[in-house]
């Protein structure tokens, strides 16, 4: 294998104790891996390290490190070291960096630095959480539409230094709305003299300012390109949204989902550097609500306890039969969720599904009632295999009626589906399940 | 709102009924939106549609199509038109078409395309699923390490209307070794008679063609780059993987990832297209194999028979404690997957981890005791209280410990940590808490 390829993880695979290596790592290292070093390091051991490094390379690593420790760097540097990263650096990074610093050390960092970069840092920070304005940058190139493709390519030369990506530029009128994109490509290979207005693909793409983060990356999947431009209500241009952003935005929005089904809160960091008592507040919550609804399944027992006393057996098959219930509303709501969330399957298309639903879960049910019922008949005879199979088909079917309508519902509440997480389908279809159980027995028994 | 911003979606708020809208929607509508819409139709119509698109435009529609849907045209095409397409298709796509035609389809199609795309697909559909070279593409543009910059882009206008992206090109040895790579943007800005050599990036980030698809997905996105070249055992370029591709191998897998986690099998299509018969068969084993954990929970009451007699009262409590057990593993268990999932936690995490987790469970059991100790002392006297409350923080630990756990251990087994799903957490959780709670039962009572 050629030596010069890296495919192992240089970060994982560095022996700190050796200090050529590092120091040699440190010089060569790719930003991004240089960056997830200096995350692991002390505060001030990150400083010194960061330091080291010379300026431009020092800019593109400090954009790299995590969103905390930006903050415990950026209160670490004196004021012209700060403003030299600062003015440097992404847009979209600066104004996130920006948004974590207090309303003083805002102040502070605005005075340090140009008109240009203030402006740009209140625009950019201005828009809320979770919006494309919130993951928009203002590194782009723009074109006037009356420039031909020679001079279109000198402006993004002079521009390119600046901006994150000129592959493809903005072609905006007088009063920057856009008009058209056009790419670099596209130019290069254009005669000399043609007109970008000729070029410049028309009906461009674009977002709102104000509109999902997650519904923006899913265009930029969807249509496979870069970069989304962002506009406001008069169409003008205000930024773009890079693929990159929207990826890691995207991830964010997976990982709560996935935080969320089951039944743990929102939480701004990862698990590791989460606090203790973070997480344990983030876990508390669900975990006491859903007491109550467990409580209801106690309720349905002490209603039961008559026929649980003259038939103790019953309760052996008791979580077989409310364990199963749940299972299978976990299934339908995980699936619902995660097709809900990719947008494979939207609001209206709750019938059909629902429909379907019920042939599965009745196959599912009569599957799991007729797998049980020879436990049914060896523990308690033709009765208890009787109430057992019809059981397990109703519970079945209950939860996984249960576990695909919940998400729709919450959708249609305007709240996040994911709520539906499997331990709230399960406790629910707990409860179904007690009711159902012992209100057969009773009818069989009795 | 300028009229040429699309911000709605064109194919959901297409009127089908309206001749002339569909119309003007076919001409003017983007190549992902006119597949979706024709996704949508039957065989036969979508023919036609697809038919009716002048070629250039065709190939990209037909690319965008999901890939039953290209199957299934693919069919109905005669061979000089399914020829038309496929030679020009992006090369990753085409390969993926072949892959999910018969042999004989196959052998069809290989006779009636020019050597070069019938070696290109053989090379790219060798590789197994789920790697980079499953999901690589033969588009990209190389150049020589001796050209100048200004015959560098000349070479690289003539590859341009070929390759799926030439911002990037890759720089090759006269082996094929990948020895840099060059942004256009740099042979842009470099002076007419700088050598390739001298300009290019060196020590190239790189993925073997064998690479896991996730992981290659990862790099692309830690990396922030467009594309990783994907190289064989010698160091050979052999193909790039898109971000965009990378984006959707991700999405893919993360969908896998939820579907396991609520004990659902692999689907091949979406929840909406797969057939009744898949998504009961993808659910019901999960489903069978969790009754035998149940079972173990009904063999511990069935062991505690005479104290569920003489105390029935405490049949009250089971749902809650054996609820809030699995409800606690189910929060363990998620947080864990997904960290394990998105590579922020790595197997050697799992000794701090636990002991922050034995100390967040111990505090989340303590607070849920409490809570229910009210409820203990009401329905059964203080000896009551005391077995719920303790039973309670014992359960959660406990569950807390198991769901943690079992997704490190079986990571450690080499399968995917998310077969922890919450209902396999939940089930064994359950079979503990039974136990525990009976055994302090009968200790206290007896």
């Amino acid at each position: 294998m050629n030596d010069a390829i890296q495919l192992k993880d240089p970060v994982a695979s560095l022996d700190r104790s050796d200090a050529s290596a590092v120091r040699s790592f440190v010089e060569s290292a790719h930003p991004v891996d240089l960056a997830t070093f200096i995350d692991d390091l002390q505060p001030d051991a990150a400083l010194q390290q960061l330091l080291a490094i010379p300026l431009p390379r020092r800019v593109s690593v400090f954009g790299y490190l995590r969103p905390d420790v930006q903050v415990t760097i950026a209160r670490l540097l004196d004021r012209t070291q700060l403003a030299e990263i600062v003015t440097t650096m992404g847009a979209d990074d600066r104004a996130d960096l920006f948004n974590q610093l207090s309303p003083d050390e805002q102040q502070t960092l605005l005075r340090s630095l140009a008109q240009a970069e203030r402006n740009d840092i209140r625009r950019l920070s201005a828009h809320s959480e979770s919006t494309a304005g919130a993951i928009m940058t203002s590194d782009y190139a723009t074109l006037a539409p009356t420039l031909n493709s020679h001079d279109a390519i000198e402006a993004l030369r002079r521009e390119a230094p600046d901006k994150e990506t000129i592959y493809r530029a903005y072609v905006i009128d007088e009063k920057r709305r856009l008009i058209g994109t056009i790419r670099l490509q596209d130019l290069i290979l254009a005669p000399a003299e043609a007109k970008v207005l000729d070029l410049m693909e028309r009906d461009p793409l674009a977002v709102a300012a104000n509109e999902d983060q997650e519904d923006v990356a899913r265009k930029i999947a969807r249509y496979d390109v870069l970069a989304l431009p962002v506009v406001d209500v008069d169409g003008r241009l205000v930024g773009i949204v890079t693929h990159d952003d929207a990826h890691d935005a995207l991830q964010e929005e997976t990982t709560e989902d996935f935080h969320r089904i089951g039944t743990v809160g929102k939480l701004t960091q990862g698990v590791r550097e989460s606090g203790l008592r973070v997480l344990y507040q983030k876990r508390v919550m669900w975990l006491g609500l859903l007491i109550f609804g467990n409580l209801f399944s106690g309720a349905g027992i002490a209603f039961y306890e008559g026929i649980i006393v003259s038939h103790v057996s019953l309760v052996f098959f008791l979580p077989l039969l409310i364990g199963s219930s749940g299972n299978a509303g976990s299934q339908s709501a995980t699936l619902m969720v995660r097709a809900l969330a990719t947008g494979e399957v939207i609001l209206k298309d709750w019938g059909y599904l629902i429909v379907r639903e019920l042939v599965i879960a009745l196959a599912l049910g009569v599957t799991l009632g007729l797998a049980v019922a020879p436990v049914g008949l060896a523990r308690g005879g033709p009765t208890i295999a009787l109430i057992v199979a019809l059981t397990m088909t109703l519970v079945v079917l209950a939860g996984s009626l249960i576990g695909m309508s919940l998400p729709f519902l919450l959708s249609r509440l305007k709240l996040d589906p994911a709520t539906a997480s499997a331990p709230l389908v399960t406790t629910i279809a707990d409860a179904v399940g007690v009711v159902l159980y012992f209100a057969i027995a009773t009818a069989l028994l009795t």
